[in-house]
């Protein structure tokens, strides 16, 4: 079994949908367990970030960065960093906001580099941008066109009803990527040179 | 009178079009002298570049980031960095790509970046993004979101006619705003403490 | 008098001297009125981060970005932004962390981005970079050689102590610079087309 | 054997001996094949990186971002990007200007947004920064304290030999890092889900 643990924070709702599809995409890929936390339950539940082979972090984009809630289990982590806790495990991220662009890509940016500096490796998207021919529609996978992580479009005046299906795809596309990629990378181990 | 130059590379034409946009928004600002510049031109016409209030780069975005040719005049302007020759000029920028997103904040960062090692002030977008709710339209300005600079999504199999006019018209209000930024800043000369 | 604001998170009291650095620089602008507002009292004296021609933000860089503190200011932004209320002011920034790089980039490219959302206008550094060649010094005005931002190295094990005086300089001369910039900028009212 | 390209671009030769250390360090783990390719040589030597196991993208920060020669590598590699030669290969990058900081975070941004736009998995530098407290000297690996890659300052006036022997270290690390987890990678082969 191979552990991928999705941890986010959600302000309304969005991001929390968008997180589970994350976690969906991820059970679908056999011998993958997946636990799925809140930031706010972190602390609490630190031994599943511990023990994950990969970390996947979410969080919406608010003033084109990630939210209050995120950069504080950010700077939690910060013990981690120092005793080299999380070295080695793969990383991914993604991000919802209510533009189709919206400075989304700095909080891709942000959470990537959260992950480099836990000498953590980068899982991609790894989904060709869809919606970008005179033939392409809403509902392509990766309508947004994202490359470092997922991104979902999220109608300011609206709930889940207001994401479009093909971003739910998406995102479950990038748990499976991450589960599939947690097992090739746990099944050897690394032996780092002295 | 004021100067805005308008320095770009444009690949297939989707650009040259967007920066005639942004001139005609420009050129909207009464007392406001543009210039149109390829980046093939540039080292011809440096004088025109040396003698603006205001420069707006624009790029395509190629894999990411400034097309080859963009990057080509970057590297081209390191002396004028030495020299310290625009210094306290205006500065904006624009980028256009096939996807909505498509990694287009990357470009914009770094033509921000590349304005502010020469010391220029940055000019945003300044546009309240569009589409981002139930009732929005593919026809609002600032469709995608964008505030570091002006974004297009321009279809991957088609010309200038796969661009939406929304775009044409926020790359317009880039113009008007950069314009109306240089009649301003150019008004009182910057004494610089000693 | 134009009126420049410094508001900043410090957690160990380095950005908070660097922040007092930032201030001196702009209250040597002669009818410069300069107010430093830590970020936990941002809500209560709203009223001056509304009046002012100015804002500079500064936060530290914990693992990569902007501090959690700071991040909730920045959240707290989203009703000004909303109804435009910082839109055409200037904007600057600053941040600190004990590497020399410690990817401060991205805090200064978060402060930008924040601030370009709100429609403001951004100042740069601008100082030439020092301490890259074999005559340098670490006493060099901007040591690091940062261009959208100040940033100062500060060692992890000490006080204000750790940072450089070059440090400190060096945020003064931003603090200078953006209440040059605007003296300058508010002495013409900008007129927007309508 | 896994394979391991680096492929660079050198203005002025100090990219070139930073290229070299890295590929030191990558044949310094048993089984790795290690070649050096400049980007002028890239078209020519296509097969190479193609049959690559990791690749590890170099260059120099140019006026904040990647030199033209690198840029037209970038997108030359557009063809390859269409039809997925590249994915799943692990990816790294390096950068040296000379200023500490210099802008060079935007630089490895770059080369990471292009190795994922690929659908490469990106490998940081995962080395804990030095010189960042009181005891700290200019001869600790990391000295810069970058994460998301390889960070060198090489002083503008000189050449190789104003570079510090940490940076060339910390270079070597880089490639010993990708060459293990290239093996790693390479033994299990990765099955995408249909």
């Amino acid at each position: 079994m191979s552990n991928v643990v999705v941890v986010y924070h959600s302000g309304f709702g969005h991001t929390q949908a968008l997180a589970e599809a994350v976690a969906k995409g991820a059970r679908a890929i056999p011998g993958t367990n997946v636990n799925l936390i809140p930031v706010a339950e972190a602390e609490a539940r630190a031994a599943e970030l511990d023990a994950a082979d990969a970390i996947i972090f979410g969080s919406p984009t608010y003033m084109g960065g990630v939210s209050a809630e995120f950069a504080r289990f950010k700077d939690w982590t910060s013990k981690r960093w120092m005793d080299g806790t999380w070295r080695n495990k793969l990383a991914a991220g993604f991000t919802a906001s209510a533009s189709w662009n919206g400075d989304k890509q700095n909080t891709l940016v942000q959470l990537m580099t959260l992950a480099l500096q836990h000498g953590m490796v980068w899982v991609g998207l790894g989904v060709a941008p869809g919606f970008n021919h005179s033939k392409g529609s809403v509902e392509d996978l990766n309508r947004l066109g994202a490359s470092i992580g997922a991104m979902a479009q999220a109608n300011a005046d609206q709930g889940i009803e207001g994401i479009a299906a093909s971003d739910f795809r998406t995102f479950e596309a990038l748990g499976r990527r991450v589960a599939e990629a947690a097992r090739r990378w746990h099944t050897v181990p690394l032996v780092e040179a002295a």
